[in-house]
């Protein structure tokens, strides 16, 4: 009798245990949620009324306001969501594209898990940035401490530049999409909502930043760029080939400034490069792609770097534009990724 | 001997399941991270070159550049980290203040575990918010979709408004910071890089949003709020009794315009009001926690409303300032909270 109580409830304590382990193990063990910002610099502006008035510093109520004082600039802000226990060797960092910010590689805008779920899933721990002036990292004043104005990217150049379609004001000022695209077209506003304005001549504080956060990780990292951000992350896996041990490129549109950068010192370092769909219904970026071929890929695989090159339609995945990381199949080149990094020996 | 072994591996079973079940109760079991943009709507703009250059519309090459198109504008990010399982009733909403963005609830200037892991790890399903024009929701273009220049936050003006000390340019350059404040003060310049510039004439932009953003919760909520996010938080607590079922309020400086809002509508939500030490170090603070005693909290009382107003050196909490909620007790704070929010049955 007494047998039969200790089996009774050593079964009903396993079972029950058993009940609630599943329930975890379908979502995250996360050990740490949190962020910080790296980089930037302090800046002190001091300029009589006269010239605040020239520059239309204007408030609200409309006298001219004085904005002499202390500011910081160029930093930038990153956050990081940490595993219990991580199947990669190494941390994943999303590194996104211009006129975007971290936001992009969350939740898509259809509203299914984007690459940051994904990746955690996968068992990485994920770091996103927003790049200097983009996003929570903050803009610096215009023209006092920034020199140049900003500039919005409209839905009309996001449509046929992201090779959504041909057109955005097609016949009866209805947009028109290409065949076949894997874009959730419904959601193209929630896509524009994510759009920041950038400045276009801060590339050097960028990639300072940049710098300053992969010497701020303690061990190295594998970066996914997306376009603009491919510039850094190809710079860096250079100057830093010990903080970088692997770079995935997603539709990078920079060539490499082979004068500045010595693509050598990363030929130890893994290479992915992917590039989606219906490159040739917007020539430029053939040309773009091909400039990436000439100063970054064809010079690393002579050097006898490891380099794998993608167009996703060769390997029967069709239909992608320039957004490749949160259109509708973005779970299957998310395990495409996957797979590359495993077969590349990134996994434990 | 067959009931020994069952009793064996069944105990076996029920102990290592115990054994696991600790590592994953130290962190968090999540369901799902992700973001959502909401709100905000379409803009066209049209104008000639001769207006783009008038409004010195200027790309780095020098050249006048056409900003003709489409855009969103008003629309607000928002993040959220959801649990496995929950212990409080509704999600727990951060809304942060003027000139900062969501990330200030993330971790602290000093590099601890902010608000956002805190109120996780008590339980909740915590949403942090970027309100619009800050952060990650994006600004429009000024002055052709917004009329109005943004303004930025001197670091001279953030350590004396947000009462850290009494001058930022004290003798010999440095700061002067009040005895026993709890702001980290070494880490002065990183909670200065969470600056971002705000526009001041965006209340109603801001308003409608969050507005929105409680519309497009399938459940009611509890908000956090702090300084200029209290303003929209007490509206909507009005606005919106059906979606907001508990307000903590820290360090409120707009005064409710009881003109247009009945505060009658909010007498069954619970409400917490806290404010810092050293109010009179900066006088105008005596007056705007003053103007909110006449305009809200002593009203609603007056109507049967649930208050708590909290001074915090009077619990013997003593040294913050504007920015108590990461300053170096800011666990102690969140305690405060996580405390009135079980006495006032918003816990399960």
């Amino acid at each position: 009798m007494k047998n039969l109580v200790v089996i009774v409830l050593s079964v009903v304590l396993g079972t029950s245990l058993l009940f609630i382990r599943p329930s975890y193990a379908a979502g995250l063990a996360v050990k740490e949620i949190g962020s910080f910002y790296v980089g930037g610099e302090s800046v002190n502006i001091d300029m009589s009324e006269e010239e605040a008035k020239k520059l239309n510093l204007i408030d609200s109520t409309g006298k001219v306001y004085s904005p002499n004082g202390t500011y910081e600039t160029g930093q930038m802000y990153v956050n990081y969501v940490l595993l219990k226990k991580t199947k990669a060797k190494y941390p994943l960092m999303m590194w996104h594209g211009g006129g975007l910010c971290g936001s992009t590689y969350e939740t898509t805008p259809d509203g299914r898990p984007g690459w940051q779920m994904f990746f955690l899933k996968a068992g990485h721990d994920v770091y996103i940035s927003d790049s200097v002036e983009r996003g929570r990292s903050g803009f610096s004043m215009s023209p006092y401490i920034f020199k140049t104005q900003p500039q919005a990217r409209s839905k009309e150049e996001m449509w046929t530049l992201f090779r959504i379609g041909s057109e955005y004001n097609g016949p009866a000022g209805k947009p028109v999409a290409f065949p076949g695209t894997q874009f959730p077209l419904e959601y193209f506003d929630q896509f524009a909502k994510q759009g920041v304005p950038r400045w276009t001549d801060t590339d050097p504080l960028i990639y300072a930043a940049y710098l300053k956060y992969l010497d701020r990780m303690t061990t190295p990292s594998v970066v996914i760029a997306h376009s603009q951000g491919c510039k850094f992350a190809m710079q860096a896996a250079i100057d830093r080939p010990d903080k970088v041990k692997g770079v995935i490129l997603l539709e990078p549109y920079t060539p490499l400034d082979i004068k500045k950068f010595d693509i050598t010192r990363m030929k130890e370092t893994p290479l992915l490069v992917i590039y989606g769909d219906f490159l040739p219904n917007y020539p430029a970026w053939v040309k773009w792609a091909r400039s990436i071929k000439d100063t970054l890929t064809d010079p690393l695989i002579k050097a006898g770097g490891d380099v794998t090159w993608v167009d996703l339609p060769s390997v029967g995945i069709k239909g992608n534009g320039h957004e490749l990381y949160l259109e509708k199949n973005s779970d299957v080149i998310a395990q495409f990724v996957q797979d590359w990094m495993t077969e590349h020996k990134l996994m434990k």
